[in-house]
């Protein structure tokens, strides 16, 4: 039976997205997870290395050298930025379907890619056929695909309500764009790294990435695909809270005058499954989405401002709809499956 | 096609264990939650009052006098202690199956529950009449039962490895038992409470119940069925621990000569898909558990000492297998479905 | 030999700003702290209700009526707002110095303190006679003062750095001013409420009172003192994120141009012992300040963008420069003593 | 007037152990940091690198070669394990007091010290001359001493009640002893390791060192000084809790019949300004000694057990009085100064 499934790879599966693709996947109706590799771990059973997956998998993690990807119909890279651009094109070639959890395809612009991620992009000629995969604007694109640049999680959460206010002109075009983002600390990766260890992030708050973190240029993309003369205009500051998963933005936008920012999200989510417009007066919490594919969004005029001055409010999981759940949400599409499939989990809460 | 489903009802649904119902319940295949009750949010939506149910329920709070609890098949209780007693016997005597989640039919002998509990028990008759519901120990009295008492989380936490042992007679009787506990905030309940708050729970560790814990005489209970003559060198000590979800059981026993908890342990849980049993050298971890059903327990020989002395430890999520999942679990095998039935979600790690 | 030192009464002590006071005057070389009242702990000692105080006081609570207030030199108001604008006057008819912690004498303008407090003020005529306290900008008014105002926490965490750039007129007149500002779970208080919960504000981030919260009109106040046209261009959204105590803002401004905020905020601070300026490229963190009086602030020119546009970081310890420690800084300039006595704790890190 | 303090050195002032003897020292009176080393860190500004220590020092890390130690009264060692065994005894030849925070001198018998720490002893002669530092157990001997062996964190907070047991022979000889214990994560030190990051310890709580901690013999040998026969009925098992600092012991003994533990701990303690004996019915907690070198102590007789089973619980922070603190203390001890000197800052609550 299972030889009738899609056959799905995982490149680099011990980080945070790796383990959560894994959770995503072990209850997939349609596709088989048979390869998953790790350079570390290699010869690791999964289930010894991550307990949560006791039952679910009795693969072993195969050197990436080792691991007949080949075989596979999809393979996910949920490796650390440069390691998709020199693996998957051989894949790519071969027919395989990509869906890349790192940055390496998302910005068209070489140069800017460069800069941002300090190194030599190496395979330049896939870049202009990734497609973005922000899934609730690119679902053609994306069934057609077969090369998927999965969006960054600050992208995603900012990106979300901000294209439905682009779409429909409504951004006022000489004021300024502030994004104050906030994200938990899973989404520095599961690296030993000082600053991510629970004595020094845990009960503490601090920005980061001020004069320039390398989501800013793939939101200002996302502007420039519909006004590129606001893209300058947009500002961003990533924060760093202490909670495990989850990630919050407040967005500052002052809209053309008439404009109802809420008006504008509801017309523009009212078919989307995992876009949910909450209510005037709502205020959308990390937790509500915890574990699930959700983003929840909501707006509000600014208290006794005279232009009218909005905040927007929207919340992910930056390891699912960040990360892991927008890529299985990818996947589905690229395979004519129902969108939701699999991804139909409840929030935990509390 | 709903009215083929089993109708369920859930009074006080607005705790932890209740919200942790509707969690489960949302996406079970044969069941339909059809009532669900709370004198404080009656007339309020159940999605609005916790937004991670967007989506998944249109149910509405009843007062529980408005409530139609008589045209449900099952009714659980996520009630206060105290509330069931009084308001299941009507519902039991028109014949409806009745999960009860709190500590109202967990101990046979009355005058030691109204020690504990403090106030008169209500409906004594039916004390009797339930079946504690462990459900690994009981599945046939289950099956067979109009009336559970659900478990306690640490009853469940510190059972699950205690009763294989007992079962086996491999105890010492002339030695201490000691079950040293940790718990998660969510086991106190979603009440306002000073000692409940972020600020005072929130980093920061400390024992409770120590001159006598509310599940002390259930425990003792439990032993008793099988031992007697020990249940008095049962010493047990909670603690309170700054997580959210998650319990943690280390309990030290002096085994007979020759004795090997683990094997014992393999034993009893080679056929139930709700206990995993890990090899030597394991250290399960709350979180291994978080949001899932699962108990998982090992052993360990105590380094360097001269008896045969064992160190056992074992992990559940409070909310799941201490509680709503273990109740979902009695449901089932009450209704004579398969026993995971809704409750296969892997546990959220990270 | 205490009968030379200042008498001082906390009424109120109960409370997070109550302890967090207790906790700072204990070593206060010139002070003592001789009467502390609680309406429900009448009658219990402090160093029991408050473990943390064993050793330090022998104090016991006392009710509102018996406590003999009218023998202290200073009182604090430690009381939630509406308390001290009615049992302030007494005392001040007496002599007896008041700093208030609460919000009752903060807002000149009557009509916008009762709509946003939803109360009556009983004693408006003290409200003009009073001093707000934002002691490295009113050190000689303090001094003079007889009832101190003492400033919320988000309006001193934000207003250190805005004041410093009203003062020269840094910023530009048209452009909106944004403060994004994040509190720890203890600004809420020490009350027994639902959304305090260690299960409900763990693990979670959320905006909170974006429709207007209390803190506005505060925050316009202090900034109309300077330029009144530029007061209603002023956004403010708190978000709560789960640490016990810390604030951190991150205030967007446009300056006028060639305007450098850092040597702005250089110049205004390099006398105050208490406002540390950190150098271009520092990330202010809300533990670098925990325990301690300390406000840290710093200033980018936001990235790539066109107009003069600056991101401000400014993180203090909501309880300390947020509340009681500006409260005993206060009491130590009204009293003629060393601003920085018994203010001089390092910071606890981690 | 500074040449006239004691001057002081701390060889590796980067980890947790190193920042907190800064913090201590920041206002001590009598002695002065004039040397800080870190290998890695070497030229960079104390107050840089911790933002915490701005203002109270114009240090600069110095490579450990560079260092002038040799100028030093007073040499702190906050290394890894196996650093102080080669360094200190060059400066101990000098006439230099050492107070080593790691665990190089703190075991007597070589081989056991060897097979728990994993590498040959480089200075086995100054083994037995080193005294091991439980301040309240040896203050004649810390004062006489050269070279202090500070005692591991879980040694204080198991060692302090246990010592006072034992002296008094209270203790059955043939009843297991069994310590339950929970450390905040910043016992594992300031290291990159993938099980302290934030989303690995956060919401989670496990057991480790279960097959044989490294101070299981280090307790043992504390037993052993008074009753050798029962140190292999001692049982350990550690505990790692999401909080940051903070120790919390669960101590099971059985005592002599008639044998009342918390009136032993009050007579043994009655002149210990540092261990703070809480009576009957008290529940100490982590956070009541956060930031303090207090121990704080009670027990309860075990609840409707037959035996005379005690329970007993015991808190410290493991970074003072656990570390840094009791580090402070013996150093105190040994310049014959107040115990207490630069120690009384009061615990930061909440």
């Amino acid at each position: 039976m299972s030889e009738t499934k899609t056959q799905v790879g995982i490149v680099g599966a011990t980080g945070y997205t790796g383990v959560e693709l894994l959770r995503l996947l072990a209850h997939h109706p349609f596709v088989e997870v048979r390869a998953v590799t790790s350079r570390q771990e290699a010869g690791k059973a999964v289930a010894d290395y991550f307990p949560s997956l006791r039952g679910a998998y009795d693969l072993v993690f195969q050197a990436p050298d080792d691991a007949d990807l080949s075989q596979c119909d999809v393979v996910f890279f949920a490796t650390p930025n440069g390691v998709a651009m020199k693996e998957a094109p051989a894949l790519l070639a071969q027919g395989i379907k990509v869906v890349d959890l790192s940055a390496d395809y998302r910005i068209q612009d070489v140069a800017t890619w460069q800069k941002y991620y300090k190194m030599e992009h190496a395979s330049t000629d896939w870049i202009s056929k990734a497609v973005y995969g922000l899934s609730e604007w690119k679902r053609d694109d994306i069934a057609a695909a077969q090369l998927i640049a999965n969006p960054g999680c600050y992208p995603t959460c900012v990106g979300l309500p901000l294209l439905a206010l682009l779409q429909q002109n409504s951004l006022k075009t000489d004021a300024a764009i502030i994004a104050d983002c906030k994200s938990g600390v899973s989404g520095a990766g599961r690296k030993a790294e000082i600053g991510s260890l629970f004595s020094e992030a845990g009960d503490n708050f601090k920005a980061y990435g001020v004069a320039g973190h390398r989501h800013l240029p793939e939101i200002r993309q996302t502007i420039s695909a519909f006004a590129p003369e606001i893209a300058q205009k947009f500002t961003f500051v990533p924060h760093l809270t202490p909670l495990i998963r989850g990630m919050h933005a407040t967005i500052y936008v002052e809209l053309n005058e008439g404009v109802d920012a809420l008006a504008v999200f509801q017309a523009a989510y009212q078919d989307s499954a995992f876009v949910d417009v909450m209510p005037h007066g709502s205020l959308p919490e990390t937790r509500s989405v915890r574990g699930a594919n959700t983003c929840r969004i909501t707006a509000y005029r600014a208290p006794e401002t005279e232009a009218n001055q909005w905040i927007i409010l929207s919340v992910i999981d930056n390891l699912v709809k960040g990360a892991a759940g927008q890529a299985v949400q990818n996947m589905n599409i690229m395979l004519g499956l129902p969108e939701q499939t699999a991804l139909n989990g409840m929030p935990l809460l509390p």
